[in-house]
């Protein structure tokens, strides 16, 4: 997958202004992180928003006996952050680690609530992550409640068209919260389906 | 439960000052919504939040079987409503429904609207309000994927001290997502722990 820039997302998926843009461009950096490094470990406070120009990382969190459960993937121009954590200036509930070497745009919140004041736009712009947010999350409650292994499958094939070579198995059965024995008898069955056509 | 109202909820839970309280009140009306009455249907487009104040409701949709899989109850002192129907002006993806006679204190949006663009702390009340709702739901999609059937449960009683005995059996179940059969059994392995004790 190629590289996308934050400059490059802002521009494609918002009504900024150049000047905003280059403003945001200026007060950011970009920090790389090596497959297996955390972004933010659970139990820190979390102090900025990550955007994905290049990589991959995972939101997760572990059970009491020791067991990972996948929130979400972020590859290439996805934003993820604890939002909780960080409005709240709670201790983090979730991880959020590379899972392969990534370059990441650092937007530090102290940023975003500067800009947010000063700037109708980005008000804009930011309450429309939150909405965005939002429907993402229903739509996987939903989902889990609903949906059968199979379903849920073909849906993440839709949301992350990219990753599924890029990611174990292991990890995408936890993401749909199905074991990697149910994975392989969906994928199964759905590769025989494919070949009956 | 006694009935809980709005200028009440906004008293104890927020930093909004008395004028900006009596202003809401004086702009925002009380309907009473019976037992099985709509307070939105999916595909239509919501136009207000809807405050709790006497009764309880919930947010459901229903899958290609016709089988209704519960996202939310919201009883005295929730806010209930369709985030990104309200905000994007899309139809609404589930039902709002009253389960027991209710009154309900109506939010238009466009007074939210007018209010967040006037009145700062009136901003911080709404991104509060988005960012718990965006907490409770990765809490929610966290339990999904790693709590056994009996942690879901105990974890429904503390979420929603209060209506367990106003909802029937098998709407707790769809909520869970679990059959109501499991369900039956999770209360029975409970009441035997609570016995032995």
């Amino acid at each position: 997958m190629n590289k996308i820039t934050f400059s490059t997302f802002l521009t494609s998926n918002t009504d900024l202004d150049e000047t905003m843009i280059a403003e945001l461009m200026r007060h950011c950096r970009t920090l790389f992180f090596k497959k297996g490094d955390f972004l933010l470990r659970q139990g820190d406070t979390c102090h900025a928003s990550f955007f994905v120009e290049k990589g991959l990382v995972r939101q997760y969190g572990i059970d009491n006996e020791g067991k990972e459960h996948i929130l979400q993937f972020a590859p290439e121009g996805w934003i993820v952050t604890d939002r909780d954590s960080l409005y709240n200036k709670t201790p983090a509930a979730y991880f959020i680690q590379a899972i392969e070497d990534t370059s990441i745009f650092l937007i530090e919140e102290e940023l975003v609530s500067k800009l947010t004041k000063s700037h109708s736009n980005f008000t804009t712009f930011n309450d429309t992550l939150l909405h965005n947010h939002i429907r993402q999350l229903t739509k996987r409650i939903y989902q889990l409640l609903s949906a059968s292994a199979e379903d849920r499958y073909l849906s993440f094939i839709k949301t992350y068209p990219d990753i599924l070579l890029r990611v174990p198995q292991t990890m995408v059965a936890s993401y749909l919260g199905i074991t990697p024995e149910s994975l392989s008898r969906v994928r199964k069955s759905l590769s025989g389906k494919n070949f009956k056509k």
